[in-house]
């Protein structure tokens, strides 16, 4: 299976007082981490949203659980990997390791939208396109 | 069940390209309706932690589900509940409706984390105090 | 001159290891109260921009100086007003008052922009309209 | 004179509904480029408050001008210089290119804190070691 592999560095303002990540953070890197993970593949998120007309990847479910915690200047090794494909959706997950052990792990559900066509709605979901599928699909591709 | 009742207007610096809320900010609002959850039931987070020498209420668990999207200027109002008290752990629940529809519901559990008192971790939990689970508990009450 | 009047409480996720405000929190907080400045008019700013096709008031300048720090549960009383229209841009300050001192003063100058009719770009400056701007004029109005 | 340079990727959610970039990012990017700054002149923030007893370096007055927008995968080329040392203070500069053109530019007043021996308050300002200015005054040195 395709894994992504990306290194977020704590910052001074990704952290609260009691001098940890504050939580909502990680899902702003979940987001990076996907996008790095679509980069890998060959696929650019910005790119393919542009040539196949999409709105986005937008999410239905999402969940996180912290095994411990991690403050400023701290480095987070993140593996992702697409775990299943549906017709319309897809499952990421995240996992989030730090000095070896770890740290956080997580997934997204995500939609394949594109413009509603009536226009009585801003998206709607769409079938995903087999030749993306098939990009993760290849075993020897490993994002550097 | 005390449940605490909190209105949110959606930002433009809450919504992203697709013109719908970026999903970390949905995050963002769980820790400030827990905090109005708190506030509602007298107490007052920023003076708990002070007053009971706590370093926070970190979260172990997180997840949420998004039934349809919200944009800029819409407002979504916020039911937060607290449905289950362990030793040292609670969890909070919290719909968001939009125009009456139910649009976004989620979980937090969250630990009582004070200092350590070894000094070899920036934290450890603790048992949570009787007297702020029974704040909880009196049917009576109810947020504004 | 009009002006408006926002209260804002400083949340956890707000606040930095320092246990202050993390600074780009005042942007965002220049944003949310700009908002409520232009809703206080009479003009809310979602409705005003589908109503009049325009695609934002984007920024061209913003600065901010900072008096004193401020931290968890903290209460921000912030009186905002618009002090210069020009042809297509206007400049709104912003004065942050915590416990009756002046903590935080900042300005902002944006732009009036509407689609770009030859598609070459995102948008355009466009004359604010006279009707606007009288919306501000009134003395006698004042934000709740 | 030393300069910092750092690129940076813009996500999605960095992005609001005009598609560009919602403003208080950059301020988040300031943080993250001053970060790379001292880093790269071999003084990493985070063990330098570790070691030095410090409380951070927070901001006295920031500002920024914004030239042309940018959006969703753009890459902002940074730079960034200290421009000037005073006792207690200095200011760091930023200048962010895309695509050859200066999309931004801004300034940072920051303050070297520490801890106030007092207790009364939070922080007080402290003489900048000497030390600390001359690792930026090294002309051969240039971040890669």
């Amino acid at each position: 299976m395709f894994v992504g592999r990306h290194a977020i560095e704590v910052g001074w303002g990704d952290c609260d007082p009691a001098r940890i990540v504050f939580f909502p953070r990680y899902f702003e890197w979940f987001e990076i981490c996907t996008t790095a993970l679509f980069r890998a593949a060959g696929l650019p998120l910005h790119a393919m949203f542009a040539e196949r007309n999409m709105v986005g990847i937008p999410l239905l479910d999402v969940g996180a659980r912290f095994h411990f915690g991690s403050g400023y200047g701290h480095i987070l090794e993140v593996e992702s990997r697409i775990v299943e494909w549906k017709a319309k959706t897809f499952r990421v997950e995240h996992r989030f390791f730090r000095d070896g052990g770890l740290a956080v792990e997580g997934h997204e559900v995500r939609v394949w939208a594109v413009p509603d066509p009536t226009g009585e709605k801003p998206m709607r979901a769409a079938p995903i396109p087999p030749d993306v599928v098939a990009r993760f699909m290849d075993q020897r591709v490993e994002s550097a």
